[in-house]
């Protein structure tokens, strides 16, 4: 009998336990609730999950693969309940948004058996949380970063992108740096940027009036804004050191365009915002 | 006969056009042509517009209604060509995104006759540009901006207000310099920020991974970097102080972020993802 166990079961758990029912890739579910967790026996009477257990150290023992969806910063001790009782079969992986620092806790926390995980990051997902958001293709035809170790034996690798082709995704294997640098620019960066604009507009006087006016530009700019706080803070220390590096490389962009607004320097801005406008409308391409 | 002239006919001029014509608010609606701008001709084949001019100073002589909607840099010519022009019943207004340096712009160039003119900012818009853009309920349920001077008759503001109102929109009155201060913090600054954002990825030497890897967070904070460059350089300089302000209190926000995760004080940044978090998920309510 197979056996997937999930930890962590919100929007990104539910939904991987909807796709793997939909899909029969496991003949059992198992998901583990934490203390003062959200209450998940609504989700096995839904038939999301098969089971719900309090304790990982025991459901490890038989299990195929563990997928560790719960934030970042709780993942660390779970590898260190899990090393004494992991047999040599089983793979993990998990769902984080930074890579480098729970690659780290792998190799710190499995020692020997850190080969045994495979480090994954799903580009999906929504500024809604909980089970209750899951959806069964969340994943589909969506990004997945695999990120092994250097030395990670290649049939762990594969059986991984396997997993997350079964769930809908398309697979690229990155090293977990590089990994960390690209979705601070691309995804941290911004998050923070809208985390900064709201925080911005609701200390000023004029804060009623401008929520009243803000229009569509604002709406879709700040909708990451609403993203959950938990699990943006933990992305800032996680992979704090790309963030800071990029927050300051964007105080330079602004430097730059107050410079170019303060001269009246028309042609330069002009090129400027050209730049930024051109790429955005080939990406949407 | 009744007769409304659009100098401008783009994204803006162009769903006016429409929806006067579904609302027969006017008899004639002449689009006025630059040497070098959108060919007209099929928009008149179409049924937008009646006719279309080169000479803004022969048709005023009879308009009731004059839309100024062509980017914010060429209405300040536009007030000066048309003064010696304007009969006494003629009421202008504009659509620009920025008030304050349009009252000045009408005030020196109609001089006398400046309470003829009611500064508007419709909030309504889109990344895309152009006559063939344009939407018939594009006003529709939208915020409309109208800015009177001090002392501009009641009786003109009315006029203006009930235009907009037949264009589906909702009227508020505002001075320039209040209008001015709260669309740079809602909607000027965080294009810069988006433009900003898409400048920092196109200078990195991982951009190919970056944009081929960018989600649906990216998607939509960075859409109104798609936007006109050219509309967006003249609201940089058109509305200059207010935007050096907000960017560089955005750059305190930016030091302030920095500082949190530098020194690892979970709390304060959680409260301070929370701030923003919670205030934007009641917005959007």
């Amino acid at each position: 009998m197979s056996k997937v166990i999930i930890s962590g079961v919100g929007l990104i758990g539910g939904s991987i336990a909807l796709k793997i029912k939909q899909q029969k890739l496991f003949d059992e579910v198992v998901g583990i609730a934490r203390p003062g967790g959200t209450n998940l026996k609504s989700f096995v009477k839904s038939g999301m999950l098969n089971r719900v257990s309090m304790f990982m150290e025991e459901e490890i023992r038989d299990a195929d693969l563990v997928i560790l969806a719960s934030p970042v910063a709780q993942i660390e001790q779970t590898f260190q309940v899990i090393t004494p009782h992991l047999g040599s079969k089983t793979l993990i992986t998990d769902v984080g948004s930074t890579k480098k620092n729970i690659m780290m806790s792998a190799k710190k926390g499995l020692k020997n058996k850190h080969h045994q995980f495979v480090g994954s990051h799903p580009i999906a997902g929504s500024e809604k949380h909980g089970p209750g958001s899951a959806q069964i293709d969340l994943f589909l035809k969506k990004n997945i970063i695999v990120t092994p170790f250097a030395k990670t034996p290649q049939k762990n690798i594969n059986t991984i992108k396997k997993f997350w082709q079964a769930m809908g995704g398309k697979t690229t294997v990155l090293d977990a740096k590089t990994h960390d640098q690209i979705f601070s620019t691309v995804s941290h960066l911004p998050h923070m940027l809208a985390f900064g604009l709201v925080n911005q507009i609701l200390r000023d006087k004029n804060k009623k009036l401008m929520l009243n006016f803000a229009a569509s530009g604002f709406r879709d700019f700040s909708r990451i804004a609403a993203s959950s706080p938990e699990v943006w803070r933990d992305i800032c220390i996680t992979n704090r050191s790309s963030l800071i590096t990029d927050l300051k490389k964007f105080q330079c962009q602004i430097d730059k365009m107050i410079s170019l607004i303060e001269k009246n320097d028309e042609k330069k801005l002009l090129n400027y915002l050209n730049d930024a406008s051109k790429t955005r409308q080939e990406w949407s391409e």
